[in-house]
């Protein structure tokens, strides 16, 4: 299952960062690029894509395809995004889907087939909203179930409007308060934000999906540039790989890192496209794109490890060296 | 723009109906069954649709494609979805898609240049998910602008656990309790229903996106199954189309959908799916699927027009007789 596997790619790698496959066709190093038909920008993604993956696969646990960058070259789009999907699988990376799906019942079903089934796209981890509620999120845990996959749900998103509705105190009962106040997360007379409402459900249905090494397949996604809140969020889901866009381009620090991790050195997933896969804008070497993008990794990593280290929450199993 | 169209099209179909093209393979009837692949899953659908269509395109002013049934089937099913949604514009149906996509800032562009624009997909309408704010809806409401099309936000969606989020009570500002009592809806001390919000945001982006028939291209989906909540939400959002879901096989009756239509008769958009393309399945004739979709079709328009004629309802410019 994988919650198992993305401990044991930390491991390996010995950090928690993830690439962000997010292609923008204005962006592609010109060299890749063939011509403005969805065919060539399709064709010009997929190089792309594949020549970052060759000089990351090696660094990081995992990567995330942001499939809107896709969608927007239609089915030649969409077959660029399941060609990378399964590139990147063959490097041994673990895939984040980041599609945002959400429906009810059996379009619910559909799109967790679509998406998580072997004989589908067949990404390890889809990000899921929660908008509709445990009927919309079900289908797709009895998918991950049936083949040990993931979702990560929107918690609490990294953009500035995050909070119009996210953030709003909303009436709870008496069950949600001793719930919430058993992990450890103040109420407010029966009150409290809906992302902690909504990391509650994230963390009910975490908690029937642990593994060996006591980390769940379901997850949430909560924005670097929230660390104040991650910091409750993290007591909400305990047991949840938290997903952490927003780190890098969006304004994320490495500092503000730290509160989504928990004691042991695990529970999240950070993301950074932008800085790392278009890495050759700042070094201003369109032609070595691969490379800049393998030296930003590293930067990354170095980065977030040291703040990690001076928090004291490496993990055990990394030993005392890195 | 869309939302003239719409009631153009209403005018000339005189009903509100959709048909939605939700095409299950499991249910497509056997003579159009080719094979398993995605490419022969796909194509059988592309032929169900493009019969489906041509059965009711005389009837109704608009169809609904609920995209996880294509993304089922890799990108060829995503080629079905985009020659289905052609297919339909030629026939001169306004098309619906029911993607109920989300994200932030350039990737909310991504997904809305992606299904909106005429060099993308180009439906003239697409469903979209509100849970990350006013960031994640601007980007399509800026494409909806610049390309005369129209978004349904989601706001109280027809599913049995729509409430878990969408109906908590949750605190609202001064101004907000003064936007919703001057709409007419009570709030209760500076609290409202969470599905109230949403409708109140809807109807700040409708008011700056109204046609010339006083009716906006930004509009809500509000499930039939809710027509209490919906009384309250037609005047949250006066100028909006209501897309709703839930008629027929999810439990939605006529006689609830009058609560969706404002005093002049329009605003909302009533869909079924199963109900209409699989009507087969209640007739026992899958030979003539296509008629068998075309008489349920008539059903429905007569069943919802005799409620709305009992409420009084009925557009002036349709007449006395119908």
């Amino acid at each position: 299952m994988i919650a198992d596997r993305i401990i044991q790619k930390i491991d390996e790698r010995k950090n928690f960062c993830v690439v962000g496959l997010d292609p923008r066709l204005e962006l592609i190093p010109k060299q890749l690029k063939i011509g403005n038909s969805n065919k060539e920008a399709a064709e010009s993604i997929r190089k792309f894509n594949f020549a970052i993956i060759d000089a990351i696969y090696d660094l990081v646990p995992a990567v995330k395809l942001q499939i809107a960058f896709y969608e927007l070259f239609g089915s030649e789009g969409f077959q660029a995004y399941i060609n990378t999907v399964k590139y990147a699988k063959s490097k041994g990376l673990i895939v984040i889907g980041d599609a945002k799906r959400n429906d009810i019942g059996s379009t619910s079903k559909a799109y967790a087939k679509a998406h998580l089934s072997k004989d589908g796209i067949d990404v390890d981890i889809l990000t899921v909203n929660p908008y509709l509620g445990s009927d919309g999120l079900k289908p797709f845990i009895d998918v991950c179930k049936e083949e040990g996959k993931g979702i990560f749900v929107l918690v609490k998103t990294s953009n500035p409007s995050s909070g119009e509705f996210q953030d709003r105190m909303i009436g709870i009962n008496s069950n949600e308060v001793n719930e919430l106040n058993k992990l450890g997360v103040q109420t407010q007379m029966n009150r409290t934000f809906l992302y902690n409402l909504v990391g509650l459900q994230v963390n009910r249905f975490a908690n029937e999906n642990i593994g060996k090494n006591g980390y769940s397949s379901i997850g949430a996604v909560v924005g670097a540039t929230y660390p104040e809140q991650a910091q409750g969020l993290r007591k909400v889901m305990p047991k949840s790989f938290i997903l952490v866009p927003g780190y890098g381009a969006q304004g994320g620090k490495a500092k503000d890192i730290v509160d989504f991790v928990n004691d042991d050195g695990y529970g999240a997933l950070v993301n950074s496209s932008r800085g790392i896969i278009f890495a050759y804008q700042e070094t201003n070497d369109e032609e070595n794109f691969a490379q800049s993008a393998r030296d930003a990794t590293k930067e990354m990593i170095k980065d977030i490890n040291l703040a990690l280290k001076e928090a004291n929450k490496i993990p055990i199993s990394w030993g005392k060296e890195k």
